[in-house]
C-alpha cells in the first residue's frame, strides 16, 4: 500500500486532525521482561518482533509506505533570523570570556535582594538562589568550604535512598571549595558563579570523573582526560563540581530508572521517579543540594525531570551550546542545558556555558545570543503583548486534568495580567514528529555505540536499553532518510505557526511523576505507555532544534509538581526566558518543600 | 572485533598506504543472474547474501566495527571560502536572467572564429561548437528548422542501433525550431543559445516529455507538468530540446546498459558501452547530433560517459545548481550538469543553468559563481602557475597503462608549457570514500522509491537495479550515520590537501569503454568489477560535493577515448574550467571522428 502525501506547503493547517495516539507495547518487568529481551535479540524472532512493534506504532506506514515529497533535512536548518532585534534584549559575546557573559547576564536579572532573604524569617519554602550564595560568600556569612561539608554529608546521607551521583569524590569537592574560599578570602572571586555547587550529568565529561553514561562499562572504553567544553567554561567562572549525576542508562529512557547505579527518587515523593534521562541533575537541584546542574536533552531529558521535580530546565537551540566532550558529540537532536531552581539561575548558568562549536558556527551561523533585560522594573518585566500558541487538543491530552487545568490557569492569568494573546493553533503530523524523533535519536546513538556492542558490551546493558537498541537496529538507512524528510515537513509547519505566535505553550509532560514499581528497581522495566506520556510534548524541540524551557507552575492533587513548557523560535532563548521569568514571578501559590530536601547553607 | 580510528586531524597524511582494493562480486548474466536476483530478494537467504557481500567488501568492518571519532556530516559542509577573489575571473549574477549570464559567459570564452570554421576545408575532425551554430543562424547560412530536420532524421536513423532517446517527438522539435527560426528571422534571438539543440537525461523533467528515469513505469506514478528548474532556464535562452536521453535505469549503474529502452552504443565503437548513467546525453553529443546535453551526476554519471565518449562533462559543486524538477530532488550527492563537445560549450550551458535552490541558499550559502576570463589572449589563457595534486598510486591504478600514460603526458606538458607544479599527494581512506558513497547514494535513492516498490514496482526493474537495491535495503540506519561520519573525516583530509594544491588530477575512469557482452543486452548484467573500475576516481566529488570536470585527452591503443579528471575546491568551478580550457587548447593530437557521427548542419 502506497500513501500519497501533499507537499507540506499545500496542507491546510486549519483542517488538521489531532493524530497523536498512544504508543502500543506491553508493560514488562521481571520474568516477562527477561523473556522479551531474549526474544527480541534472537536472530529471526527478534526481527519479527521489531517488525510487529514498528507496524503497531505505524512506523512502517509513515517511513516505508508514504511518498514524502520533501527533501531530507538532516539536522535543523533554520531560516535566516529576522533582521530587527527583539526589543529589550542584551546581546552577549559568544566568543568572549564566560565570566564576562555571566556579568552581563547578571545585569539582566530581575530585582532580588539577597540580604533580605538571608534576614527573613519567612517559613514559606524557597530555594537558595545563586545570588543568595554569592551575597553570603561576599558578606562572609558562609564560605564555599562550609557549604562543601554540608553538600558532602547530604550526598552521603541520601546515597542509599536516592543515589544522586554516579561518581563522587569528597576530597575533590573539598579541594575545589578550598580554592574558591581562598579566592573569596583574597577578595578575588572569578564571577558570581564562584563557589556555586553544580552536578554534571554522567554523559558530559567532567575531569577527573569518569563518564559512564549511566552504564557500568563505558568509561573503560572511553577514558576522560579533560572537561567537556561547557564544563570548562563553567569551571573558569569558579563553579564547584560535586560529581557526575545519575541518569537513565545512555539517555535511553525518561523515568530515571537505573538498575546499575540505583534509581534516584523524586524529592517530592520518594515512591516516584524523578524523570529522566537527566534524573540525577533534576533530583539534586530539587533536593537543594546544588542550586544548578548540567543536563542534556535529546528527547526531553532536561525538561521532563525538571518538570517532575518542580524545577526549571532549559533546552537551548540546537547548536547554541558546544557538545564537544560529551557522549553525544554531536548528533542532530541533542543539546546541553542547565537545570536550576529558578529562571534567573538558569540564565546565569546558560550565560556561562553558551557558545557554538566551530563546526556549528560554519553550518548553522548562529546569531548572537541575547538575554532578556529583566532588570529595569521588577513588577513589569516583560515587553508584552506576546502571542502564545496553544493547540488545545494536544494541550489537554494528559493523564490528569490537573495538568491541563493548572497550565491553563497560567495562560489565563498571562492573558489577563500581561495582555498575552492566546492563539489557538493546530499542528499537523505530531505522530510523524514522534517517529522522526525515535528514528533519528535511536539510530544516531546506536551508531556511536555499535562497535562496542559488536565487542560484547550489549549484554551489559539494562533490559529497556536492550529493547530500545534492538528496535533501533531494525531501522534501515532508508527509514533514517525518510525520517529526515519528515523533519523538513515539520519544520515548514512550525515556521508557518511561528508567523502567528511567538511561543508555543504546552504542559511539559503528559503525566506527573510516575510510581516506581518495586519490581522495576532490580530487574528493570519497559513501560512504553509511561514513556510516551512523559515525552508527549518534548520531542518537537529536539527534532526541530527549537529552544524550550520547563517552568514549575503548580501541583496536582497528590502534591506532585506540574511544569509548563514554552517552545520558542530558533535562537530566541531570550523570548522564552522572558516569559518564563514572568510566569515565575506571577505564580503565587507557595512552593512546597520537597520530602527530600537539604539546606546546605546551614546543614542539619 | 572493534577497530579504533584516530581522529582525522591526527592521521599522518604522508604515511598513508593506498587502500583501494577491487570490489568483490561475481560477474553475472543470463541464467546465473536470474538465479542470483531471485536469491538476493528471498527473505532469509537474501539477507545472508547481502551480509556476505557487505563483509567481502569490508563494509561491515568500516561501518559497524570501526569507532569513528568524527561527528556525522550529512551533506557537504564547506568551510567559508577565502575572502580574496581568484584573479582573472568574472562573477555572474546568480539571481539574474539566464540570458544575461550567458552573455557574460560568452565574453569570457577564448577566441574562436566561426566564420573561418565554416569556410575552412580542413578534413581533420572537430565538433560544431555553439558559437558555430550561433554564427550560422545569424549569418543565415542555416536555420534551426533546417538543423531540426537533420537531427530528427539522425535520431530516427540510429534508433535501432543506438537508442539515444527514450522520449522523442519530431513535431515537438519542429515546433521549437520553427519558433527559434522565427526569432532569427525577426532578428530577435533570445541568446547565443537560441536554436541550440540539447537532449535532457531522462531523470530531469522536460515538459511535455514524461520522466521515466530509464524505467518502464516511473512516469505513471510521477507525472510531469512543467520543466525542471535547469531546463526552464535553458529554454528561456532559446534552447531547443530534442527529447529525453537514455540512461542506466534509475542511475544505478555506470555502463549505460538498459534492457527496457535499449542500450546506447559508444559512438567510437558500437560494440562498447557509452558509460553511464548519463549514457544517452554523452552518446548524443559525441554523435554530433546535439552540441550539448544535460546529465546528472551522483557517482560519476556525467564524467564517466563523457570520458568514455570523448566529450566534456562538468559536475558542478553540490548545491550550485537547482535539482528541483528531477527525480533526485535533492539528495546529498547529486548535481545536474552539462555534457558538451568542448569546454567553452560546457561553460555556456553552465552559465545558463546555474543558480542554487532556495533551500541550498540557506543551508550552503553558495558564494557568487565565477567564470574564468579566457578571452584576453588566446595563446596564454591561464593565470598560472597552478598546483596540481597527483596521488600517483591511485592515478596509475588503471586497467590499461595507456590511461595513465596519456593522462601523465598531459600533466607533463602542463608543467612544461604553463609552469604548473605537479604536487605528489596521498589521500587516506579511499576505500571508506567508496563505502560512504554507496551507502549514501543507494539509500537516498531507495528512500525515494520505496513506497513504489512496496507497491509492486520492484519486479519491473532490471536485474542489476534489483541487486543494487537489495544491497541498499540491507544497510541499517546506523550504517547510514556511520557513512556520514566518514564523510566528515574525508572532508577534513581533502581540505588539508587543498591547502597545498589547487586541483586534484586523476584519470576520469579506471578503464576505457567496456565491451558489451551480447547476453547482457537482453537479460541484463551485473559486473561489479567493471563498475568499480569505471567509478574508481568518480565518487570523491560526489561524497564531498566538489566540482569536477572530465576532459578528453587522447585515445588508448584501441582508439577509445581517455578522459582526464580535474577536481576543484568547493565552489571553484572557475579554476577547473580554466585548466580544462587550457588542456583542450594544449591537446594537439587530432580528434578522431566517431564511428557513429552525424553532421546535422549539413545532413547526409
Amino acid at each position: 500500500m502506497k500513501i500519497g502525501m501533499l507537499p507540506a506547503s499545500e496542507v491546510q493547517l486549519s483542517a488538521v486532525k489531532y493524530d497523536l495516539g498512544d504508543l502500543q507495547a506491553p508493560r514488562l518487568t521481571g520474568l516477562s521482561l527477561k523473556l522479551f529481551v531474549t526474544l527480541i535479540q534472537a536472530p529471526l524472532i527478534g526481527s519479527l518482533i521489531t517488525a510487529y512493534l514498528r507496524k503497531q506504532n505505524k512506523m512502517d506506514e509513515v517511513l516505508r509506505h508514504a511518498v514524502i515529497p520533501e527533501a531530507p533535512m538532516f539536522k535543523p536548518e533554520f531560516p535566516p533570523p529576522p533582521q530587527e532585534q527583539e526589543a529589550g534584549v542584551v546581546c552577549l559575546e559568544e566568543d568572549g570570556k564566560p565570566e564576562d557573559r555571566v556579568e552581563s547576564a547578571c545585569r539582566c536579572l530581575p530585582h532580588h535582594d539577597p540580604a533580605s532573604t538571608w534576614n527573613s524569617e519567612s517559613t514559606s519554602f524557597r530555594y537558595w538562589k545563586i545570588r543568595d550564595y554569592a551575597y553570603a560568600y561576599r558578606s562572609g556569612l558562609i564560605t564555599p568550604s562550609m557549604v562543601a561539608e554540608h553538600v558532602i554529608s547530604a550526598v552521603e546521607e541520601c546515597k542509599n535512598i536516592t543515589p544522586l551521583l554516579i561518581s563522587f569524590d569528597p576530597d575533590e569537592v573539598r579541594k575545589q571549595a578550598a580554592a574558591s574560599s581562598q579566592r573569596f578570602a583574597e577578595g578575588n572571586p572569578l564571577s558570581i558563579l564562584d563557589g556555586i555547587f553544580m552536578a554534571v550529568k554522567d554523559d558530559i565529561d567532567c575531569y577527573p570523573h569518569p563518564t559512564k553514561g549511566g552504564t557500568t562499562w563505558l568509561h573503560d572504553v572511553r577514558p576522560v582526560n579533560k572537561d567537556g567544553v561547557c564544563v570548562s567554561r563553567l569551571r573558569r567562572c569558579g563553579v564547584i563540581f560535586v560529581g557526575k549525576a545519575n541518569m537513565h542508562e545512555l539517555g535511553m529512557g525518561v523515568t530515571g530508572l537505573n538498575p546499575h547505579h540505583g534509581t534516584p527518587r523524586n524529592p517530592h515523593d520518594p515512591q516516584r521517579y524523578p524523570g529522566g534521562s537527566s534524573s540525577g541533575p533534576a533530583a539534586i537541584v530539587a533536593s537543594g543540594i546544588c542550586p544548578a546542574a548540567l543536563g542534556s536533552d535529546a528527547g526531553g531529558s532536561i525538561r521532563i525531570p525538571a518538570s517532575l521535580c518542580g524545577v526549571v530546565g532549559l533546552k537551548t537551540t540546537y547548536g547554541r551550546t558546544d557538545t564537544r566532550g560529551t557522549l553525544w558529540a554531536p548528533g542532530t537532536v541533542e543539546v546541553i542545558g542547565p537545570i536550576a531552581s529558578s529562571v534567573d539561575d538558569v540564565m546565569l548558568i546558560y550565560a556561562a556555558m553558551l557558545g557554538s562549536s566551530p563546526a556549528d558556527k560554519i553550518s548553522l551561523r548562529p546569531p548572537t545570543p541575547c538575554f532578556p533585560n529583566l532588570s529595569s522594573n521588577g513588577s513589569s518585566i516583560a515587553s508584552f503583548p506576546m502571542r502564545l500558541g496553544k493547540y488545545t487538543e494536544w494541550f489537554d491530552d494528559v493523564n490528569s486534568p490537573d495538568i491541563s487545568d493548572v497550565c491553563g490557569q497560567v495562560l489565563a492569568s498571562l492573558s489577563e495580567m500581561h495582555g498575552c494573546e492566546i492563539v489557538e493553533i493546530t499542528i499537523p503530523e505530531l505522530q510523524q514528529m514522534r517517529i522522526a524523533h525515535v528514528v533519528s535519536y535511536a539510530c544516531e546513538s546506536l551508531c556511536s555505540l555499535l562497535p562496542e556492542f559488536q565487542n560484547g558490551k550489549f549484554q551489559k546493558l539494562a533490559s529497556d536499553s536492550r529493547i530500545n537498541l534492538a528496535i533501533a537496529q531494525s531501522f534501515t538507512a532508508s527509514d533514517y532518510v525518510a525520517a529526515q524528510r519528515l523533519r523538513r515537513r515539520l519544520m515548514y509547519y512550525h515556521m508557518e505557526i511561528f508567523k502567528k505566535v511567538d511561543i508555543i505553550v504546552t504542559p511539559s509532560t503528559g503525566m506527573t511523576a510516575p510510581i516506581i514499581h518495586p519490581t522495576a528497581l532490580e530487574g528493570g522495566e519497559s513501560d512504553i505507555e509511561v514513556t510516551g506520556s512523559l515525552m508527549k510534548f518534548a520531542v518537537t524541540a529536539n527534532v526541530l532544534g527549537f529552544p524550550a524551557i520547563s517552568v514549575p507552575v503548580g501541583y496536582d492533587e497528590q502534591g506532585l509538581p506540574i511544569g509548563l513548557q514554552l517552545i520558542g523560535r530558533p535562537w530566541c532563548e531570550a523570548t522564552i526566558l522572558r516569559l518564563a521569568a514572568t510566569i515565575e514571578q506571577q505564580w503565587n501559590e507557595p512552593k512546597r518543600r520537597p520530602v527530600i530536601y537539604f539546606d546546605v547553607t546551614k546543614g542539619k
